[in-house]
């Protein structure tokens, strides 16, 4: 199922496939990341029904990804890359600007720091949360649930929110001072947390503030997450 | 605790501080990217005995790393970076060769992902076991356990190794045709399953002479974690 029409006049460049799941919290990072990048137009999103659990099929885990998730991007040839940080780097060392990586050391350390720290403490968390105490994408997807465990990663994201909140009283982006793969990172924490009915404590009020600042980004308000 | 001695000869330039658990797997990686860059003159290693907890402490989790894991590169201003990751791409932003992150798109997208399947599928896992299904290090330090999940990592880390194997009969070098950060968190996830006695099976047998070609390395063979 294609879900953006290829613009004819830019069809000389190739055209990438993203396996895709629109509404996804880890999709949603990739077509923020495509978004901001203006690279739409080179990019063709296809759906992989994550609810009848494509992402597990032996082709898919193959072929595809050895991991089973979303999003992977394949070129032409192919080749797939899955994560969204080895997406993104992919995408942000094709062309540079805007970068969503870094260029300076320091920068590029940062960024990748406080984006994996997102992952582990935040939007992971919540996945595990949400495939493992709650019904997740359904018995015949969730095929093993460790409910204790989910729990304690949803008290963690929760502590999680009050530490970028911290960090967001003191700069206006998650990784300094301009927006990031980290930032990227932690709005698809909250898309997830959402999804779970995980409430942002109202206290965490830098948080708040940057995340609708966050949703005022045309990258991000245009996904299907968002709508 | 100093367990490097600074050459005065080049003490002109910053020396960087990387607080480590030499034996560790997490800390072997950023040792052997230390090594691969010829950078140890920069640095100096300051132990932080896991076994004690002192990374869970509240003034190492509020100053170092939030997440209260090793190893933490803190540079000469006094800022952290965590993540052996970001700490990876910080060293390798520094100067150019040899590269450990790559350079063209595809290199970099390919070994990024390489190595956060390595982190997920197997180094992660086998750590996963080893702080909820053995003692770990110890009842003073592991206050949670989860040992169902615990082994559930550990199969999953059996599989991965199955994983790796396929790759590496293919291809050199886990990222593709050179050593990069791909190949350093699978050297890693094999210290940590050789540390919870976690064996390759036999019939993994290019995985098993990749990792006889690893530790020829100077970078990887001159680690404590060999010794």
């Amino acid at each position: 199922m294609t879900l953006n029409i290829v613009d004819p006049a830019v069809t000389e460049l190739p055209i990438m496939t993203i396996h895709d799941f629109p509404e996804g919290p880890y999709p949603t990072r990739v077509r923020i990341a495509v978004a901001e990048k203006n690279l739409q137009s080179r990019v063709e999103f296809v759906m992989v029904d994550l609810y009848k659990g494509e992402h597990k099929r032996p082709e898919f885990i193959s072929e595809k990804n050895y991991s089973g998730t979303l999003p992977v991007l394949e070129l032409p040839d192919g080749t797939c890359i899955a994560e969204c940080t080895a997406i993104t780097e992919y995408l942000d060392a094709l062309d540079g600007e805007p970068t969503l990586t870094g260029k300076a050391p320091l920068e590029k350390g940062m960024i990748h720091m406080m984006s994996k720290r997102a992952e582990l403490e935040l939007l992971d968390a919540i996945s595990v949360y949400f495939h493992h105490a709650t019904p997740g994408l359904g018995p015949e997807v969730e095929l093993y649930q460790n409910p204790e465990w989910g729990f304690r990663q949803r008290d963690k994201a929760v502590r999680a929110m009050h530490y970028f909140n911290d960090i967001l009283k003191k700069q206006p982006f998650v990784a300094g001072s301009a927006f990031s793969m980290a930032d990227i990172t932690v709005i698809g924490g909250l898309v997830f947390a959402s999804i779970v009915k995980l409430s942002v404590p109202a206290e965490c009020e830098a948080l708040l503030a940057w995340y609708a600042r966050m949703r005022e980004r045309p990258s991000v308000s245009s996904q299907p997450a968002f709508a």
